[in-house]
């Protein structure tokens, strides 16, 4: 029996992976036919056709996931997973794993950048603790769904067993899915974990085949010997886990983070329940590619907010295919930039769904 | 007498000229002390230093023209300003001339895409009539500062009487600073006017040097023929006024438009308040390239909102030396733009001033 058979057993006898296979299986592509119909009533609004670009293939692509020529936003949250990350013995991150905890109880306490442009643009903000390494329990305003405490170093074996990363993707369907349920009709992708960028840049290599020197950046804040540094440890990853394309299971088991897993199941769970998801920078986008391999019919739903300054997101939306709404040489996380892509998607949507048509308005159209 | 004596004896005994002069020279810079004490507090902050990129350079920027390292934003307002242009004789607008004081109706009726972009960000839409053809005195929100029933044709002579243009100036100024009183702490501008894409390409080809050719798009919607009459017109205007570079308010009267006229003092108006001006597209900044030419100190208190597809536009950013905002292939106008911008620079103020910083929330720094 070589690896790949055992691999394939394993994958079958998991309870979590099951499930998880059940969970994707029922998520459906959306319909052209409700896009043309959004593009028909913007053609037919009080302005020179295609006059408002970006903004109008916005609310087109929304108008088609909830399949109907006046969608709305209701609800929005951001939801944030965190966790730890094994690879932060190898020295790829400036700042101490004990940031990861601290900065969810100031998320928690409502002092994180991404509490300020959330609460700025009518957003909530949702933590959920899948994987940080020291007890968060205490803090209000924290979901506890502990997948582990921490993944494993990804430069020396697997990050995580097959088991736990199907687990933590089912924490964020269930999530994006109980949010559905509580009329959120924007959800964001958001992360907190020391050492997570090297985590993504792993995950981008090994799902796109881009060199690791072209997906490695400063993360936090590494100077060039760190950045180098992390290319050695991703390159290292890459050959002790040996994960396969064809796999893509494995792959975010091998080298993901338990919180990047749990973004890409908000994905999937988003799409499932028909709801626009809206991804933030690159640790976010690297779950996003995950969740588009293991279920690609969930791009249909996929808003990438902004383009990251680190050089991995480049690469990550080039495999999604789907181009940025901003581009602010933003770098943070924690959905940061999902939250304020939020306020152009809600224009977006009081456009098509408010404006007035020329005939209602009464307005003269080109060449009358 | 040469005619550029008669102009200067003209500019001495004009009373709304005389009376411009005055108010410009209210206007002074802003202090770069008071940007430094921003990017001190955003660099004590609980983010990795400068990671929110364009963010903070918003935010340090309000931050300096509000002298406070905690700016905010308060009401926010759409100035919209509308008049009619005497060179669409020329054939150079897809659109009849109806169509202004239908689109302003339209405006004032809360149907065009500024009400509901303005709207989902939490700003007030006012539209000044300081030029339409036609009489909107009956409608409810128009306020009605009309100077003349439209422009004359730049093409055979000049726009306006140099009176004219510096009282539409003044209209803005008046404009700006009455909101400013009334809490606004963000001030955008838009316009309303067929015909205006010529006469701001006019504008901006006296302002920098810039070829026709180069600054003339397809406005509303003009096919290859159409712009290249445009480009025509524009040559015309420029041969026929000959406007001196040294003469900004002979320039603005000449080829510019009423509102145009009007978004000039708007910008002017909210510098000498000391308050954020967001300008929208080509027509705008057409506007605003005038009041700095015309009040090069009221740069300071400029933010371009967006990129416009017009190509004209990035003519009159690069001459501004600003960067836009936002890219999202717009060019409708009407500050549409602008109010999309405004939630940005909301989401920009509201990190700078409600963030905590890493002393108050006890998160180790890097490298500790």
């Amino acid at each position: 029996m070589t690896s790949e058979d055992t691999r394939c057993t394993t994958a079958e006898s998991g309870t979590y992976e099951r499930l998880l296979a059940e969970r994707i299986t029922a998520v459906g592509p959306t319909d052209p036919a409700d896009e043309e119909r959004a593009w028909a009533r913007l053609d037919s609004l009080t302005k020179p056709p295609r006059s408002l670009g970006r903004l109008e293939e916005l609310a087109a692509r929304v108008a088609r996931i909830q399949g109907t020529d006046h969608p709305r936003v209701a609800r929005k949250v951001i939801v944030i997973a965190a966790g730890d990350h094994g690879v932060v013995a190898e020295g790829v991150a400036p700042y101490p794993q004990d940031v990861t905890w601290q900065m969810v109880a100031n998320i928690a306490g409502g002092g994180a950048a991404v509490n300020q442009i959330a609460s700025s643009v009518g957003a909530s903000v949702v933590v959920y603790d899948v994987g940080v390494a020291s007890d968060v329990s205490g803090l209000e305003g924290v979901v506890v769904r502990k997948v582990a405490e921490g993944t494993r170093n990804i430069a020396t074996g697997p990050a995580m067993t097959r088991e736990e990363c199907a687990q933590a993707v089912l924490v964020g369907i269930d999530a994006a899915e109980e949010f559905s349920a509580a009329g959120c009709t924007l959800i964001g992708t958001g992360e907190m974990g020391i050492g997570n960028s090297t985590s993504a840049a792993a995950l981008t290599a090994a799902f796109t085949g881009a060199a690791p020197e072209t997906v490695c950046g400063r993360g936090t804040g590494l100077d060039d010997a760190g950045v180098s540094r992390k290319v050695a440890v991703v390159n290292r990853a890459l050959e002790v886990n040996g994960p396969s394309g064809l796999d893509p299971l494995g792959i975010l088991a091998a080298l993901g983070g338990l919180e990047i897993a749990t973004l890409a199941g908000v994905v999937i769970g988003s799409a499932r329940a028909g709801v626009s998801v809206v991804t933030d920078g690159f640790i976010s986008g690297a779950g996003a590619l995950a969740a588009i391999r293991l279920c690609p019919d969930a791009c249909d739903y996929l808003f990438p907010s902004h383009l990251s300054v680190e050089p991995g997101h480049a690469v990550v939306l080039s495999a999604l295919g789907l181009d940025p709404v901003l581009e602010l040489d933003m770098r943070l996380g924690e959905g940061t930039g999902a939250a304020l892509a939020f306020a152009i998607i809600d224009a977006a949507c009081s456009v098509i769904s408010g404006m007035a048509t020329f005939a209602e308005a009464g307005v003269s159209g080109a060449g009358e």
